[in-house]
């Protein structure tokens, strides 16, 4: 058994009864498990993720994670907040409480995200008050607003001012350091998931924020942050995953992933394995959770060692919920709340929407930077000889059209971008973060159109078009960014999307 | 600067606005402060002591502690809601907000302490439901009660369960291992000062407490559980007082002494100075507290050195309250509010009350265990010829009498006791754990007689009689426990007291 409290392995029975732990050493039992040389850990904890992320509903979430020894989760659900606000959030409730491990959620605090694009609802701080007293909210999402932060904006302070005592405020400031930070954290954030180098972590551990070290699926730091943690400081940080695709859950698994990678980049198993219990416990107050100690709760993992941790068991409150010797189909969706509102009530859509008449033959073009989240921005100069401006698929210089999908009006945006290099289709998406509106990126408007009606009429979701037809698609019925299916068949859609995808490129410009 | 957060000492100016740290670097400044050389610290958190056992009411503690880089304080008030129940518990956090630093309160667990002595109060539960809304109340001071949380009492159970989401308890429970300790964790209780063993520490360790490593004016156990402190569990640990006097107070300060003698043990100062800031900080989850960091309060000291921990300033909340430059009378009690019952409402004492007719010629008497709390029993023959139990002062066999002080009866018991030596006098006090009441040890009845009349006229205190004749005293006026005089004249007090009642030991049996 790994003691996380004293940062050691112990050889000994522990004693459950009513999904508590009650002792150590030998107890009459009606039950005994031998763990023939496993090593017994607490169920790992997972900080600061966005289910929405893996297009999985929770249900169907807990299925792809248990295996993986994840049996306490908090996250955050700005993104169906985004498009269906409050009901949004009561449905990520319900639908948590209905798996068989323990969700968490925080109040999103950017809803919306922007005041540039149409969202779905609007949350001020008094809209999320009936949520305060639910014992599974712990209280301020990550604020991502930091400038409004740093520069008092009311709206922002008002939500960050609704953390009362022994609540949290996670943050979000990528690259912030210096006096900028201090102020950030005088707000109220007390953790950051977006280090990306040493000498942020490091400052912003020393401004009394925990580090949470990602590893999602399309941001990465566990490998730049490791270094720096050591037994002086290890208390402040956490793996987390943001953001995790249901392809890398199948694929690669969870925290065990973080763990596995942490270890091969030299950190000591005991203290990796406080970074998925007792620290996010202590970060969170989580008083029952966090360690194997009497009066705990029985989250419990078994795994073959500390290097793959490669997990055997799950337990939640005493019941074991994986066993890696019986197959299980999971237990997926069961809870009959489905989403009310529709969430794409855009007209049918006309190529004459797609068409821009020029102001002058220099436009701006958005520029891919190849595996990082951040884009550039180049001025060139194009035909409009037609009296429109021409897409040049040659010089990869695409269309990218977003269609507002709140309002019913079918309000939309057109401009230009270069790095998808698709020369004969469109690809399409009503994930599109964070308002999360239809975007459609295409080399022809009759391709575009054909993408983006074809979401209209399944829903939302994921589509490619080669010319005129459909190839793939995958359907997220649950508000345009969640499916009804399991990992395993999202994972499957998401393969079969990106092969199709990628025949769309010919020159296959991007270096993956 | 030493930093907590990362477990490392800074080189940087530390900017402060309105009581909070804002920053770090350089900011215009109103005033600036020049520490050429010395340590920034925070503030020093002690987490448990019993205030009354200085004899000290708080605002004269605070006086006393400040010097020592003192600026936090959880005291349980147990000693004086055993005499005065809820209006005792009123008082200190009266008496609390009056002083320049923060006094926070557990409620009391044990009020009476014992169903075999009269106390001053009964509490129960609900007589302390009305404190929970307290900001400065952090919920349920030590349960010593421990058979009856380990064995179900539902007195017990329900002050235990009165802790909600984020709220503590504290334990006490010396000797306690094995099965009783998981039981007794179970029932709630998530910190323990009592370990004397470090076997005792290792397993409360292990079983999710904060070992509290107390150095208090009775009870000592920094130097046997110091060498347990390292990187891997240092977090679980802080040190605590418990109970100390106005002299230790005087002559060896308070936190900054368990700091200078851990290191001196051999413990890394930066691990030490965590015991005393962030840990209890996170213990207790006092989230504007142990660290120098944005937004935390400024309750900041200066020490020469992290080897002798000399403090030469003291701040709280940004204002310099003690700077050694300076000199001070302190503050002393402000508030108006003084001790409304009467708490010595004892007739006048007839020798009569000391006679004790025996059922044989053998006795129990109570032998002394010098330095140390427990005592043992001895069965002793005596001389019963004049149809009384006559004290033998050259056998050292006193008399040892307990007069009830609450009901108005003066109803009273007597025993006998070995190991005070007394021979030609009686000391008595109004300080006997954990019920307060009035105890008198002495060679005959006459002395005892005059003792306990003096302390009754004076509303309870400390007392030396020699012969017939009072030869010391003080004077204890807050609930015959605490004195509204200063440390150090408490201390002086204390000093002449001792001084008189050594005289009373001819032959001085005792070894110190």
């Amino acid at each position: 058994m790994v003691d996380v409290f004293t940062g050691t392995t112990v050889g000994q029975s522990v004693a459950i009864y009513d999904g508590i732990v009650v002792g150590f050493g030998d107890y009459k039992a009606k039950q005994i498990i031998e763990l023939n040389g496993e090593f017994l850990l607490l169920g790992f904890i997972e900080s600061h993720i966005h289910i929405e992320s893996s297009c999985l509903a929770p249900q169907n979430f807990a299925d792809a994670v248990i295996p993986h020894g994840t049996t306490t989760v908090i996250a955050d659900p700005h993104e169906i907040a985004n498009v269906l606000g409050i009901e949004g959030i009561d449905l990520m409730l319900e639908w948590g409480r209905a798996t068989p491990i323990e969700f968490f959620f925080m109040l999103p605090s950017c809803v919306p995200s922007t005041s540039m694009e149409t969202a779905g609802a609007k949350l001020e701080a008094s809209d999320m008050l009936p949520f305060h007293d639910d014992p599974n909210i712990l209280r301020i999402a990550e604020m991502m607003n930091y400038p409004g932060a740093i520069y008092g904006n009311q709206q922002v302070l008002e939500k960050l001012s609704m953390s009362g005592k022994g609540q949290r405020i996670d943050g979000h400031a990528p690259g912030l350091m210096g006096k900028k930070l201090s102020a950030y954290c005088i707000a109220g954030p007390r953790t950051d998931h977006e280090c990306s180098t040493k000498g942020e972590a490091l400052e912003k551990l020393a401004r009394g924020m925990i580090v949470m070290i990602r590893k999602g699926s399309s941001a990465k730091n566990l490998q730049e942050l490791i270094p720096l943690v050591n037994p002086s400081n290890e208390r402040r940080y956490v793996f987390v995953s943001d953001d995790r695709s249901a392809s890398d859950l199948v694929k690669s698994g969870h925290l065990d992933n973080s763990l596995r990678k942490a270890v091969k980049a030299g950190l000591d198993p005991l203290i990796a394995i406080r970074m998925v219990t007792i620290n996010p416990a202590e970060a969170y107050d989580l008083r029952k959770k966090g360690a194997i100690a009497p009066g705990y709760k029985t989250d419990l993992v078994t795994v073959k060692d500390l290097v793959e941790f490669e997990v055997t068991k799950t337990w939640k409150s005493g019941e074991i919920i994986y066993n890696n010797n019986q197959t299980s189909d999971g237990n997926g969706i069961k809870t009959s709340l489905k989403v009310k509102s529709s969430t794409l009530p855009i007209p049918q859509v006309e190529i004459s929407k797609f068409t821009l008449k020029p102001l002058s033959n220099k436009i701006k073009v958005i520029n891919i930077v190849p595996d990082q989240i951040e884009t550039k921005m180049s001025i060139e100069e194009v035909d409009i000889s037609s009296g429109h401006v021409e897409i040049d698929s040659s010089r990869d210089i695409l269309k990218l059209i977003v269609i507002e999908r709140y309002t019913g009006k079918g309000n939309y945006s057109i401009g230009f971008v270069n790095g998808f290099g698709i020369e004969n289709g469109a690809i399409a998406s009503t994930v599109a973060h964070d308002s999360h509106n239809l975007i459609i990126c295409g080399y022809n408007d009759l391709s575009m159109k054909v993408a983006a009606n074809h979401l209209v009429k399944i829903g939302g979701g994921l589509v490619v078009v080669k010319d005129d037809t459909v190839v793939a698609d995958l359907s997220l019925p649950v508000a345009g960014i969640m499916s009804y299916q399991n990992a395993n068949d999202v994972a499957q859609s998401e393969k079969i999307l990106n092969a199709a995808a990628k025949k769309l490129v010919l020159n296959c410009l991007s270096p993956s």
